[in-house]
């Protein structure tokens, strides 16, 4: 049976979800004329720096599709698309449309999560009155605004595209579809780059730059208004955390749906042939195109109803007194259970095999998992965040050498989990290929069964991690918008308990953040061998066009790391993601720098501002401006980088050395990415711990805000907030970028 | 024509200069009462450690040698050996020989450098009376001790068993000996780790520890008399950076040249057979085998003359007022000049093909290169050390992650350089094999002849490499031999002016050290390739003889990263070596937490101490004990991850997911090993460019000493002391382990 239809009934289903989110949240309160002032200034400075980032990235996205273009519409031969005629200029302006329009999306997947995020954050200010209750359901449901409608668009967008380029069409049409619409990752995942980047520049620049000057040298409190970078530093959160990581999963679900689709292009093939001798198969070509799509469809629904529960169910919804986690912790649980059961029944409507319903289980389950060992190595509860908080009773250096050493130690866990959900899902799919396809059945292009379909069964895995998407990135955008919320609370001067209420969200929000983190990389690193094969089944069919000999050693795709230029080019990959992440620290330094001279200016020019003295105001926008101008300059050069990098791989080395780099890089990117992701939370909640006044030396006396270890404790989270708020994140953006791009010039590069 | 003979006559002329040396700066004067003391200290703690540290590695080579006996002797088939008869005991036997060889050449070459190191500090300290150029000539000297035993040895044994295990028979036997002495590089390796794992973690253990009660705490000098770990601390700098690095070398050198011997065996197979055919051809089939070794004894006899060149000959040893560092500059010029010389010579006597030397000298000039791309990052004359420096302007926060910006961004230019010289020295060795074999030669083990030819040539450059690397290692021993002086002279109560001159050599012995890390790390890079190629020949082997279908495509060895398994393997190969640095580094805090505990105490519990009144000592063997006791203990986890690791996954997941393992570990250990060396170094002289009261900030006024910027610095040398000298040195040594391990054990994952 053909489920497709419930595709354009989640988008529908989800964009109704999102308006009525808007319209509740955007009719609340709010809150006092102090917290509305803060409000309009973070709201202005995140408006003016989005502005200009969305300039910039749209004139890189232009000149960046014209050039693919040219080069696409340059191939002669050599185009899987030249089997349905589609080549040349045809296909030039495709290609570029479909850049075009993923760059259109991610943007606007960016953009209003943000703004809805911004205009958030004061209503969920003006809720902390009441309680902290309603604080979180305001928060929630600002969040939610941002997932559904980055996941909700990110599956109607592949859907309408794939439907225009042939999808409707069926036949032959329908086939190379899916391999039409790669340019739309591509548009999507280079605007994600440049969106991650300059917001994780700009936010960690100001973050760090305003807690250097306010924080250690004037010793004034975190979020003063005297401290004239303070604004710039709210405002980094929304442009960093919001806009930036919609734009990232906005492309990630877009990339990994389309190469599952890519993936189901060959078994579309495959069951044609098969049903031709065997009309009883009980399955049709096209369900293997549209799972993909109808899967997380199914998941879009599911995670709607778990925020609904979140927020609204009695049982499930906040109890007085108790932990903000826990909540969302039931509504994620309602989430996966309804998921699991949508799953089972999508998989024996359309694959027919029970085998594919445990593939994507182990997705699902993995999702958990990964979300659990992300919590283990970043809540002050555990061993490693009490490690490091330890570690700073003997000063900095121990503080930073002992988080480092967690962060490096916090990769072993999540590539355990990933490498056994690879292989069993791997397995899985092979024996459901053997129950659906009688033995004497002929693969494609000289590839195995058990190959074909082990593959498969890796993307329905993925796809079951994904159909949670939307209830992670709503409780992922909660974080920004309370920490938003407790930082208007601090400069609107409201009373002490207030502060606390929200304090208890703030620390519940760093969570959410880094278990977002979690499955956000875990999905990378499970994606990874779907995308990979994606690229290689479409090079497999461009060299078939060429007429040059397949590739193929016991029905696998070759990628032989033991010839010397896929060699260098894995090295090369791996190389690029370390490269990468230098200019992005280098550039949170150098921004941060031009902060710290700007604020330490206003302190010694501004008369009475240090002291507090009524009327003596910082001057915002000068500072927002600063961070804004420094920020998008700083993001042009590794951007260009790893734009630059796999083409010249690629076309110099060949298409095996750029799947070379494309692996290898994957691999580094999801270590490096997961020392930075966890490593920096793990610093930012032992810095929280100490502060909390929880923690106890051996002899059991109390270390808390001021004390030494504390001051070793602002150490670490420095070094961790560019770590984890700009080159983790935006390390998980490349990865992506360069699946996407190889996917899409792959021609470029078979010789 | 036949060469061989140099190998021997090389290492007896090594052991004489050896001898001469030894005896020199045993001569020679041990220096005041209190300079004797001190170094009677150091030498005492030493040998207590290393005593105790081999005699717990002796019980784990001991063991491993059984299993390994026993796993070797289990297989039945797949053996390569089994075509001349040697399988079951026999080759039980001969491994377990060939690993305890191995491990113990490589302990004796520990033990030894360290022994005349530890004797010659004293007399630099002696010599520092005269001058720096007597002190520079005498610590040269003493490194050199080092250098040439080490190389030399590891040269000889390789010479000594290849012969004895069927060298010397010719045919046959002599074709397969290079297979049955790779038990030597695993024996060597293993050692190796746990010498440098856990000497590694006693030097900075001991090195934070002291400096972190004395220098911060207390806010005594360095290498302060009433510091009770400073002895520790001079202790660790032998045990970790003259044993450690002495048994890098060793068994880095036995693997390589075991490796490239075992690539030439295949072309010894191929010679044979086109003689048949050809008889005119203008090499013998042994040339192959034989050149590694000839080739590297040319290296061994070319550095005994740059060393006497730089300490005894004019115009090349120093003058007055110079930079330490020029002398050994010029006399490494002269090393490379006459390898280079030397190389042309031997390629044009064995190998008959001008293309090979040129592959040779990509070797020679990339170790030039790699040297000169490590002082970039690690003098304070340069852009990345002065940045840090700058950063440290703005507190601990900016200096670490700045640190770690530069750490991360000079992976780049040795990976393009290396990148470079394998390609090159691939096609070199293409044309090479174009130009000796006619064009319809049959290859092996349906390898293509271009294949064959391209990885020889790959070994050909590793080859030229290493032929400096005796003077490489005597520069590098130069380094703790100079660093202990200086303590020697401080601790010992000598004017000032003699501190400023050991300061001198100990500034050169830090570039020097630096530079060695770039050498080493360069030679894993290249050799990298060369010795996944001997493990996938031996594989091959095993295949052809258990009937299994060969795995070549392309005329190359498959080890397909498309396959699932292989990937995985991959993934877990790179957290491995993030995982063994995490353990490595947590050892150095806990140990370090536990010397703070016992100098706090003893500041508290001796009284007068602290004052320095006279009559108060510090009880250093009690800190020595601690030290030696907590490092013993600590090396024993990575070091069973690091065996265990690779022969699971082979085991579990097949031969080919093993050398996934391998190459993807060796890119990931080349990287990370190259940030925490450079960036370790780089940290360490951006704290002593600060120190010498050279920087200045952008007003102009200087920071120096007990400045807030020099406060940032060292926090950022004590997270960069874990990073050089324990985790980045140990996964060298890991990369090669891997190797070895793998090479020993395919038969067993071949499946």
């Amino acid at each position: 049976m053909n489920l497709l239809w419930i595709v354009p009934v989640s988008g529908v289903l989800a964009l109704a979800f999102v308006i009525y989110l808007v319209r509740d949240v955007m009719g609340r309160d709010k809150g006092t004329p102090e917290m509305q002032q803060v409000g309009e200034a973070i709201y202005k400075g995140a408006i003016a720096f989005i502005t200009r980032q969305y300039s910039t990235i749209a004139v890189l996205a232009i000149v960046t599709a014209v050039v693919v273009a040219i080069v696409v519409g340059s191939f002669t031969e050599g185009v899987e698309t030249e089997a349905i005629g589609i080549i040349g200029t045809d296909l030039a302006i495709r290609t570029a449309i479909a850049f075009l329009v993923g760059a259109a999306a991610s943007a606007l997947s960016g953009i209003i999560g943000m703004y809805v995020a911004v205009q958030t954050n004061q209503r969920v200010a003006a809720a902390a009155r009441t309680g902290v209750g309603e604080a979180l359901k305001v928060a929630l449901r600002g969040g939610a605004v941002s997932g559904f409608l980055v996941i909700g668009l990110s599956l109607v967008a592949v859907y309408v595209m794939f439907e225009i380029y042939g999808g409707s069409q069926g036949g032959e049409n329908l086939r190379f579809a899916p391999f039409l619409i790669v340019g739309m990752g591509f548009g999507a995942s280079f605007v994600a780059l440049f969106a991650q980047l300059g917001g994780g520049i700009y936010t960690k620049a100001a973050d760090v730059g305003a807690d250097l000057v306010g924080k250690v040298e004037a010793g004034i409190p975190e979020d003063d208004p005297r401290n004239a970078g303070v604004i710039a530093d709210l405002v980094g959160d929304n442009v960093g955390d919001c806009a930036g990581r919609g734009a990232d999963l906005f492309e990630s679900t877009v990339a990994e749906n389309i190469g599952a689709m890519i993936l189901g292009s060959a078994l579309y093939v495959v069951t044609q042939s098969a049903l031709v001798a065997n009309p009883n198969l009980p399955i049709t070509p096209e369900a293997w195109i549209f799972f993909p799509l109808v899967v997380r469809a199914f998941g879009l629904i599911a995670s709607l109803i778990g925020v609904i529960a979140t927020t609204s169910i009695g049982g499930i919804k906040l109890n007085a007194g108790e932990n903000p986690m826990n909540p969302m912790f039931r509504g994620f649980a309602v989430s996966v259970v309804l998921s699991a059961i949508a799953l089972f029944f999508v998989v024996n409507t359309m694959l027919g095999s029970i085998w594919f319903f445990w593939a994507g289980m182990v997705g699902l389950v993995t999702s958990v998992v990964l979300v659990l060992i992300a919590m283990y190595y970043t809540e002050s509860r555990w061993r490693p965040v009490q490690t490091i908080a330890r570690a700073s009773l003997r000063g900095s250096g121990p503080n930073i050498i002992t988080g480092l050493a967690i962060g490096f130690e916090n990769t072993a866990a999540p590539v355990i989990v990933v490498s056994i959900a690879l292989i069993s899902s791997y397995w899985l799919g092979t024996q459901a290929i053997a129950q659906l396809f009688p033995a004497d059945t002929e693969f494609f292009l000289g590839l195995s069964g058990s190959f074909v379909g082990g593959i498969y069964g890796t993307a329905v895995a993925t796809m079951g991690m994904l159909m949670t998407a939307a209830y992670v990135l709503t409780m992922d955008t909660f974080g920004p918008i309370v920490d938003n919320a407790g930082g208007i609370v601090e400069m609107s001067g409201a009373p002490a308990e207030m502060r606390e209420g929200t304090d208890a969200l703030d620390a519940a929000g760093n969570t959410t953040k880094a278990l977002t983190k979690g499955y956000a990389i875990g999905s990378a690193a499970l994606a990874a061998f779907l995308l990979f094969s994606a690229y290689l089944d479409k090079v497999a069919l461009v060299r078939e066009d060429m007429g040059l000999p397949l590739s193929v050693v016991d029905g696998a795709h070759v990628v032989n790391l033991g010839k010397v230029e896929v060699f260098v080019g894995a090295m090369i990959g791996a190389m690029l993601i370390f490269l990468f992440s230098s200019f992005a620290m280098s550039a949170v330094a150098s921004v941060a720098e031009r902060i710290i001279v700007e604020v330490r200016r206003q302190f010694k020019e501004i008369p009475g501002l240090l002291e507090g003295l009524p009327g003596a105001k910082a001057d915002y926008s000068r500072a927002v401006d600063i961070t804004t101008r420094g920020a998008l300059r700083a993001m042009i050069l590794p951007g260009i980088l790893a734009v630059a990098t796999p083409i010249i791989v690629g076309y110099v080395l060949g298409a095996e050395a750029a799947a070379g780099l494309l692996m290898s890089g994957t691999i580094a990117g999801v270590l490096l990415a997961t020392v930075m992701n966890n490593g920096g939370g793990a610093w930012d909640n032992a810095k929280k711990y100490i502060e909390s006044g929880e923690f106890k030396d051996e002899q059991g006396i109390v270390h808390k805000k001021g004390s030494e270890a504390h001051k070793a404790a602002v150490v670490g989270d420095t070094v961790g907030d560019p770590f984890k708020d700009t080159a983790g994140p935006s390390v998980h953006v490349l990865i992506k970028l360069l699946a996407t791009i190889t996917l899409v010039l792959a021609p470029l590069f078979v010789k």
